[in-house]
């Protein structure tokens, strides 16, 4: 496959001129055979590309419809590869009243053994969210690249630092010992905007590796070195905006390619408005239509042609880097019935594939109109097998600093767990105390270490697949306050020369060093912790500052004793009787040692229990 | 029907005593012909009753079951009625031994014309909600009665203050004058306890009104007088739990008649448990059947005998007094199942009839469970037709003083309304700025008249059925926190030499005289406004501190605008198009000015706005 790509980029990168036009772009560039997906949409754009006409010779590939559209530059070309097709290349030729104009070689190439069946990520695991700008510069060359508006600036918390794939796969090892299993980077496409780009959600090629993050292949290496560690990689996709700078923005393909594209409009973040059965058609269109800032284009997905741009690339990066997931920003803010259609024929390809959707929202019922298996009243049919849970992560940090009380503390996390009969499959959606959007949770504790640990304990062994923010390991701090910057400062030891190397552990504090070693001894127990992965929940209306659940399945069971009391505090076990029935002791995961199950537990001040029985 | 109810009195108080054997009870001392529910269970009550066998000579009655219980003194007896069954009386006899022992007559009533079709109370209604003890003393003969417990003390706040049946029949007129249709009495069945009696969620006896509140007749002739202007009357009824001195406590039917009969528990008050997919059964049980507090025994439902005791109960009193709806008490904390039948069999006795139920929960997915279609992953399948609306309730209450922002205000109302795609019915829901059990709005919004009014707006042209608290309409205070007894003051009037007089106008302050022209203003244009009754509903995303939505249906328009705003503020208009387009003025229910529709339009501070265009 390899020599094939390289000679994909050949072809890519030297366009067939010979003839009088130019082609710039066919994407995808290339396919596969024996894909479910098997017509594919090609973008073909060239000047006045639209006045010719494609043709194929190729066994198993015929063109099966070409379409116009505004711009005279584009024209979208559908092939369809036969199953019995065999892998290859082949030109598509492009003429004009009979005469040849242009050419270009197409690559139809051979698929991963197992690609269909691959397996997303599952409960099984633990996700790694890594900003790739600001984890490790493992490739001081490619800091500056020519043809890149921004150029780094690693004293600027909003410019680049120099983080890269080379970075993150020299860390593998760090990230595999720890205990993780997935990795997702934030978005690696080519973001070449004047400023603030190091963030990866202005897109200005779909289908290109940032040259600061590295190359195509590059990811690709990547994405298979970290699979040979036990890692999975999860791509973070974009459908709802691209960049100002996208290549789009010179020469639109359609008039409706954008929303709003005449006057800006933002958005106004309105996403009750979705469901909302008396919301005003207005607000209902600003919402998906608006834009989030004026550097950001909103896309149109009701226009055919994108919606079927998008759905291809969105396969092609599963197929060609080897993924195992796709995390979507910003979902619900795209068309929905294109949201629908995008994740089912993912779904339809890999079948055990895994995608999880941002919806920022505090409320188990929006959030829960997305996941697969939801019957909407809003009519929208959902194909996503997992939402991020942000009303868990909400809930679960103001719960831990906050007093307890009747209506106040663990009990709201206690009730806002009790939600989950809003959703489909509350096993599978991803649970995290912190991204790259928010203030990291230690420092939102105001520096609280035990507050903090009983937070890791509780991503560690609640239901669903817990997500951590890279560095947060070793009590990486950030203002309370959201602060994009800073949040997403600078791994230490990522960059040559970098005093403390939370890698090495070299300079790291004992607290920082305490913290990584739990982190690490708590999620590689996670990791063959199969009443984790796939087990049963039950929890117990909290009581005394105490929040104890059980994960439970045949013969064996985990109590989690989740404890908040500044003070040395008397646990009665009675209540969990149904658990310890018959057990004498149980072994505590945390520290290794075995605990004596009597009537009552004693607990030193926030210190929680993961008890294996 | 009137003798035959005295013939029954005479009957009820002395019971047949002449063959050695006494009967104290029999319940329910009656049953009508031509019931759908025609298979009555019979409590009946009297020493050593089950030794006996009872048997009726009657046409088209036969008793079909006898069942014995724990305790020797009852029998529940169960006759069939058959549908050609004529109205009359007949003797029950109970013989032992072929020896007849006791016998009681028992009646069977013609129905009401109509009965079955009665209409419940619906999106025309304005609900009057009244604690009887608290609004008028119409008789003060009943306020000291022979045999009760608590003696009337109007200068304590948790005391008994004389207001009465009597006192409700007399205000009649005040009330339809107000424009309200429904009554809704706290309950006004006996409670004969030694303390706070007043409120009536205690109940002695449940087929008996408190003597100091008048007698079964008295409620029944109430209910008739309201129906003549044109006032349903709603009955209060408990289902989870009686009062410690109810007759039963002295000798209880069965062992589990009462939940944890042993030993004291207290419910745990943890509602969510019903739908939690993960509660411990543990804390399911305690919800359920754990007690409010000592001097309120907890009923288990899961007694069959008990079960149809209290169904058969509440359709006695619907057939009784003439009733248009039951508000139901601490929904959720019965059994379930129980839950389910009562509703049903109440609801297809009186397919149009209106049941709401009282779940106090700030959460509309919790709320929802309870409301007839909802198909619920707990398997509950509810049968009432409407519930009380706490979410918005309580989001009502908080956002009207809160400053307005991105997520803070107004938005917070119009998302919590956005969840209604969570109920079956949400025009059903019951909406109430403030009740019994909470302080009152007008002083919870440190008496700023202004923004009471924007309540009354609110609750005035919302969907769903407002309920209103007597005595809010003429700014009656209480203090910001809840507090009961204080909340639940005498309405200004109601008690002879009072020197104000909410009924007359007496003595109130221009300020009071205003707030109850302007609910009678409210209600009485809602009375005839059909959109407000079944058009549509359409809202905006708050801007500047408005609140914009419309009720619609063919030809008709009332657009409400709400402001919160503390200076003169400019409302653009054109977000309101769709409904605004060709009309070029409107006139505004509250003052009944006509306003220019123009691009914009300027309101005066915290002046909200009801547009009929």
């Amino acid at each position: 496959m390899k020599k094939l790509m390289l000679l994909l980029s050949i072809i890519y990168v030297f366009p067939a001129i010979a003839y009088g036009m130019e082609i710039n772009r066919i994407e995808p560039a290339n396919w596969w055979v024996g894909m479910k997906y098997n017509r594919v949409e090609l973008l073909v754009h060239g000047d006045d590309i639209s006045t010719t006409t494609p043709a194929v010779s190729y066994p198993g590939v015929d063109i099966v419809e070409v379409k116009k559209v505004d711009s005279a530059n584009y024209l979208f070309v559908t092939i369809e590869i036969a199953p019995d097709a065999k892998p290859g290349h082949f030109p598509i030729e492009f003429t004009l009243d009979g005469k040849l104009k242009t050419k270009v070689d197409y690559a139809l190439l051979a698929r991963e053994k197992k690609s269909a069946e691959r397996k997303g990520f599952s409960p099984k695991d633990a996700i790694y969210l890594i900003t790739p700008d600001r984890f490790a510069n493992g490739n001081p060359a490619n800091d500056a690249m020519p043809g890149m508006l921004e150029q780094p600036n690693r004293a600027y918390k909003g410019g680049r630092h120099g983080g890269d794939i080379a970075g993150m796969e020299q860390q593998l090892d760090y990230i595999a010992r720890m205990g993780f299993t997935q990795i997702w980077p934030n978005p690696l496409t080519e973001n070449n905007m004047e400023k603030y780009s190091y963030h990866g959600y202005a897109a200005t090629d779909l289908y290109k590796i940032d040259a600061r993050y590295g190359t195509n292949e590059e990811f690709q290496r990547f994405v298979q070195k970290a699979q040979q560690k036990g890692i999975g990689v999860i791509q973070d996709i974009v459908l709802n905006h691209i960049g100002s700078n996208h290549w789009w923005m010179k020469d639109l393909p359609a008039k409706d390619w954008l929303n709003f594209p005449a006057e800006y409009k933002e958005t106004n973040h309105r996403r009750t408005t979705v469901q909302d059965p008396y919301a005003a058609p207005a607000d209902k269109e600003l919402f998906v239509s608006g834009w989030f800032v004026p550097t950001m284009p909103d896309l149109n997905q009701r226009n055919p042609q994108l919606a079927t741009y998008l759905i291809q690339n969105s396969i092609w990066w599963i197929e060609y880097a080897g993924l195992s997931g796709i995390r979507e920003d910003t979902y619900g803010y795209a068309d929905q019935q294109f949201l629908s259609r995008w994740a089912k024929t993912i779904m339809d390809e890999y079948p055990h594939f895994n995608i999880v959707g941002e919806e920022w929202s505090p409320n188990p019922a929006v959030v829960a109109h997305w996941q697969r298996g939801k019957i909407n009243a809003s009519g929208h049919v959902p194909h996503m097998p997992s939402v991020m849970d942000f009303p868990i992560h909400e809930t679960l940090r103001e719960v831990l600093h906050e007093a307890e009380s009747w209506d106040k503390g663990w009990v709201r996390l206690y009730e806002m767990l009790g939600n989950d009969f809003v959703y489909p499959d509350p096993f599978n959606l991803v649970i995290f105390p912190e991204n790259h959007d928010t203030s990291r949770l230690y420092s939102y504790l105001n520096d609280d270490v035990d507050l903090f640990k009983t937070a890791m304990i509780y991503m560690a062994t609640m239901r669903g697949i817990p997500q951590f923010y890279y560095g947060s390991e070793v009590l990486m701090t950030s203002p309370r306050e959201r602060d994009d910057g800073a949040v997403r400062a600078d791994m230490p030891g990522g960059w040559k020369g970098d005093a403390k190397n939370a890698f090495t552990g070299k300079g790291l504090s004992p607290q920082e060093r305490d913290m990584q070693s739990f982190v690490k001894k708590l999620l590689n127990w996670r990791k063959s912790s199969e009443v984790v992965h796939s087990g049963k929940l039950q929890h117990f209306s909290p009581v005394n500052g105490f929040y104890v659940y059980a994960r439970y399945m045949q013969n064996k069971t985990v109590l989690v004793i989740l404890n908040k009391n500044a003070q040395e505090q008397e646990l009665d076990l009675t209540a969990y009787r149904d658990f310890t029935a018959g057990k004498k002791a149980a072994r505590n995961v945390i520290d290794g040692k075995t605990i004596t199950l009597g009537e009552s537990l004693k607990l030193p001040a926030k210190t929680s229990l993961v008890l294996e029985l």
